[in-house]
């Protein structure tokens, strides 16, 4: 479907997928000064406040699509030929596209032939696609949010928790991975209904680190409406 | 040090234990019976609620250990020669002694040669072993709690929100993987400063999902407050 693509901008997600790109169709990569030739989509990789005004200097023509997980597709106002892919995926600049490898990404557009434009675009970026609804958005970049930003929160509180034991935090990673490995089995007191190790932990927190006391109890209750619900 | 095991349990960590051990010593597996022969070490790899009887049990002149990361050492009474190998870790009954490998392991331990024979124990299961004090085990097993227990809460939460979205929660699973591999690097929202997109999670968190929004905003506290403390 697509025989060239002008990605604007180079920062993490826009340098892995130009790279990409760049396997398969003519690519080109451009800055604010919008320098497209004639690509046949125009891919707008640059941070969600600036999408609008880069939209807004694209001549109108050639597909265009955004990879914000967060903005909605007017934003690309006012091209009509424009969907939008996000790769739900964590990019480093130090990478290459091999990040793209695994990944999924939510294709967003307003007609078939959109749909379709953001399905081929994730076939030469090899991602696995899947329909999202723009009014669905906001929710589904929270859930990104708990799986990614959350997680570090998590892993960073932990190794906080390790630090004041005198314990090595690289000890976690090994635990963190295995827990995914395993398919995320519930483990932990609360499965065990273990309440005794429950009152432990929050006593200790409560004692050493009192600041995270709501994130204890609101993970607890999370997690205790989740096995009551199964 | 050790010549001969005795492993009390066969659960997920007595399993997979003693297929290690099995490996380098005289092995043998037993149950509430204590069949232990003369082994030098009876490994206690019981629930925690069922370890203090089980030591109570155990005829006194071998080592005696347990394995759980909650339970002080008290809970091996009376026996003197005895320590505490936790392994950081999450089991499961269908996997093998390869479930060791690569993980940490907190040796508790009230003498130099209590402390020594932990980290022979670790040598021979082949972890990573390192000093945990009694006195910190609670804070210890917090640590525990949030990396293991709390990734699955997270994971399923997270789940959730993709499934009101209507898009596949298998998709969070790269992500999830990648922000370990990427080094647990700070990313999302509130690391751009971006609060527009976290009252927008906010508002739809609070309209589609209520129950969620304390674990919401204490992640987002948590983050917030180790940001700032960087």
């Amino acid at each position: 479907m697509f025989h060239s693509a002008c990605v604007v901008g180079a920062g993490r997600v826009g340098k892995a997928v130009s790279a990409r790109l760049a396997e398969g169709i003519t690519t080109r990569t451009t800055g604010r000064e919008l320098d497209c030739g004639d690509a046949d989509l125009v891919l707008v990789c640059v941070p969600d406040q600036a999408i609008t005004e880069v939209a807004q200097a694209v001549p109108p023509g050639p597909w265009i699509a955004h990879t914000s997980g967060a903005c909605s597709l007017d934003t690309l106002d006012p091209h009509e030929r424009r969907f939008s892919l996000h790769p739900l995926q964590t990019f480093s600049l130090e990478l290459g596209p091999e990040q793209l490898d695994g990944a999924w990404a939510a294709v967003t557009g307003e007609s078939s032939p959109a749909l379709e434009a953001g399905r081929a675009l994730a076939g030469l970026l090899r991602l696995r696609p899947f329909d999202l609804d723009d009014e669905e958005r906001a929710i589904y970049h929270a859930a990104a949010a708990f799986a990614s930003s959350f997680l570090v929160t998590l892993h960073e509180v932990a190794a906080e928790l390790m630090e004041a034991a005198s314990a090595p935090p690289e000890a976690l990673e090994p635990l963190m991975r295995r827990t995914i490995d395993n398919g995320f089995d519930h483990t932990g007191p609360l499965v065990r209904g273990d309440w005794e190790t429950v009152e432990r932990h929050l006593r200790v927190i409560a004692a050493r680190r009192p600041q995270l006391l709501p994130l204890y109890k609101a993970l607890t209750d999370a997690e205790a409406a989740l096995l009551a619900a199964r």
